[in-house]
């Protein structure tokens, strides 16, 4: 952050994983649980141009793992989601100037675990504890650095789903639309215990010590491990038995061997070995703790009374999808959040066998429904209009 | 195993968790992979009188974590189907000699990673990939030890049915009957998923040291995070949010804390982590990873050709059962075993919210199932005369 000597704040650019990110100093930040960061730092990217009253301004929430890249914009890095977001597309950035935040204590650019503390040392296991309604705070502070006041929509799938909805909720007057995609009011006791194996499987990779492992080989394995038993969890049954089956992994022996320990592998095996593999090369650790623990946190109606008292104080537009195959974000939390919304929302759904990972695979599915609920009004008939021009250019 | 000179073998009994049981040495084992065992010892437990013909042995098969221990019978610890097996109940030991092994690989009194090899040193990371069907082999010889040529029945749930399967498979002749409950033909590829995940858990800890822990402290927390894996999925997700939700344990505060890392426990994980508590301190990791990959490779078609083909070779009348809310074992395992199998084979259903641990906690439920199907034999109408007779007065 050198150079910047003007009165008025401003972004700087910077490179995460081969995609550009603008990165603007939100300064101090004081947490729900009494923690505080002295110097946040939120990286974002945009797409489109906000319009002359900043009404045009879409926020898109990522997921646990995600980063600000929904869409490849001008960058050559598939966004993901791509289909969704793009000139012509359903979220169409000729007309919408869409945002997309890399979450608090995040590794895509924000200020996380792997940030540097005020005496240049990173932060490692002395980072707080976060929670979704911190970082949606964060968020709206980097909202108003860039002028807006209002969201035309706020969306997101999975922890991105949470996020939404705190938006609506901690903001009522901020937030006009809000899409949740799978992804319920709280956290569910099988979620925190899922979510607590994979942290205990982070910890207990001896390279974490503690989480001030920077500067040496990081707990991969723990990582790795935790990315596994996520990843199960994000398909289904079906899926992996339909896929895998009991293959073996190419010439491999996974029924066994003579030799102790030298056992082959399943297909299914090195598949969740090559998820794992992924993850390791582009998460950090840390960052995958934290926001873990963040999601573990999530519930919407903390500290606000009951669901429906919590949610009554939101004036968004809702949107609630579920995949109907999830089993770990269950279409029965959508259907329950849903219930709990003022007014008539109705539950859409992803039909898949697949599971929770088709918020992001199948995203398209939605696409009619968002955009007649969400992405058709009229009030912005030139804009609407060039926009399906170029659809159909582009056909 | 010293002091035995006398020509016959004799088994020697031996105190294993505060139980009682049998110890008889089965001689040397080739195993179905290549690998070798020198001295093979079983461990067993046994209830009740073999009858002259020997025609009224039945076998009980423990699942990954079990022991022979099969119901409480003089000792004072209770059995995990302390309901279906005792004196005037389903499976009478008035009337049946009732055997429970405990599985080649573990750790209750059988010969497993914690044995020793013959020059006195414990295996550890030596000891070889064992599979169900070589623990049967096993299972075999000790039965012709004890003068068992043909088994009344053979039952068992989750690994257990699986053990239970590969019998009647494996020695078509010796085994009349089946019970398999709460598992299917073969281990799916979520089941190796979950599996590859528990077993990776307990080689991530840094004391497990390659599987030479022996005389050090054990990898407690890796074996503790591969049972917290495991118990997530033998309860179903209904349960575990109906018990627990999002209450936090105690006066602990879930939500996070401003000190880093002194984010307290919500009650689900610490039931968590009573679980792996437990287990710790009566399981031996080495033999979880070898039980766990022997389940991985089970499979009764192995080498059989189809699947029906296999079951073909097996002349046992079959009693199928599972849990319908199991996510582990799913029901759809269970018809598409009952269908392969010859016959009309009907599954039976366990009707319970809480997931595959039913087959335990609800066993109850199968036994006028398994009564009318199994244990109402009228050749044998003066026991059976009698047990009716103790029943009414324990009523």
């Amino acid at each position: 952050m050198t150079g910047i000597t003007t009165a008025v704040p401003q972004p700087e650019a910077g490179l995460v994983d081969g995609v550009v990110v603008q990165r603007f100093r939100i300064g101090p930040l004081a947490l729900e649980t009494g923690g505080h960061l002295p110097d946040v730092v939120l990286a974002y990217e945009t797409w489109g141009t906000l319009n002359a009253d900043a009404s045009n301004a879409v926020l898109i929430e990522h997921a646990l793992t995600g980063s600000s890249h929904v869409a490849r914009g001008e960058s050559s890095e598939d966004g993901w989601w791509d289909g969704l977001v793009g000139p012509g597309r359903t979220i169409d950035t000729n007309r919408y100037f869409v945002v997309s935040i890399n979450m608090l204590g995040g590794c895509y650019g924000s200020t996380g675990p792997a940030s540097l503390d005020p005496e240049g040392k990173p932060w490692g296991s002395r980072f707080p504890f976060v929670t979704i309604r911190d970082s949606v705070r964060a968020e709206a502070l980097l909202a108003d650095l860039l002028g807006i006041s209002s969201w035309h929509s706020v969306l997101g799938g999975s922890m991105g789903g949470a996020r939404a909805l705190e938006w609506a909720v901690t903001y009522p007057g901020r937030v006009q639309r809000c899409a949740v995609i799978a992804c319920g009011a709280a956290s569910t006791a099988e979620q925190i215990a899922f979510a607590q194996a994979q942290v205990q499987a982070i910890r207990l990779d001896p390279r974490f010590t503690g989480g001030d492992y920077y500067g040496s080989a990081g707990p991969e394995d723990g990582l790795g491990l935790a990315r596994r038993i996520a990843h199960i969890t994000y398909r289904s049954e079906a899926e992996l038995v339909h896929r895998f089956g009991r293959a073996a992994q190419g010439m491999e022996e996974p029924f066994g061997s003579s030799v102790p320990g030298g056992r082959g592998r399943y297909q299914v095996e090195s598949y969740l070995d090559h998820q794992a593999e992924k993850l390791v090369r582009r998460f950090d650790a840390n960052s995958y703790v934290i926001l873990t623990e963040a999601l573990m946190s999530h519930d919407v109606a903390r500290d606000r009374g009951s669901l429906s008292t919590a949610l009554a104080a939101a004036s968004a537009e809702f949107f609630v999808a579920a995949v109907d195959s999830d089993r770990l974000y269950w279409p029965r939390q959508s259907v329950e959040l849903a219930s709990a919304l003022p007014g008539n929302v109705a539950v859409h759904t992803i039909e898949s066998p697949i599971g929770h990972d088709a918020f992001l695979t199948e995203i398209a599915q939605l696409e009619p429904a968002l955009a007649a609920a969400f992405y058709s009004n009229t009030d912005d008939g030139d804009v609407k209009e060039s926009a399906s021009a170029l659809r159909l250019r582009a056909g």
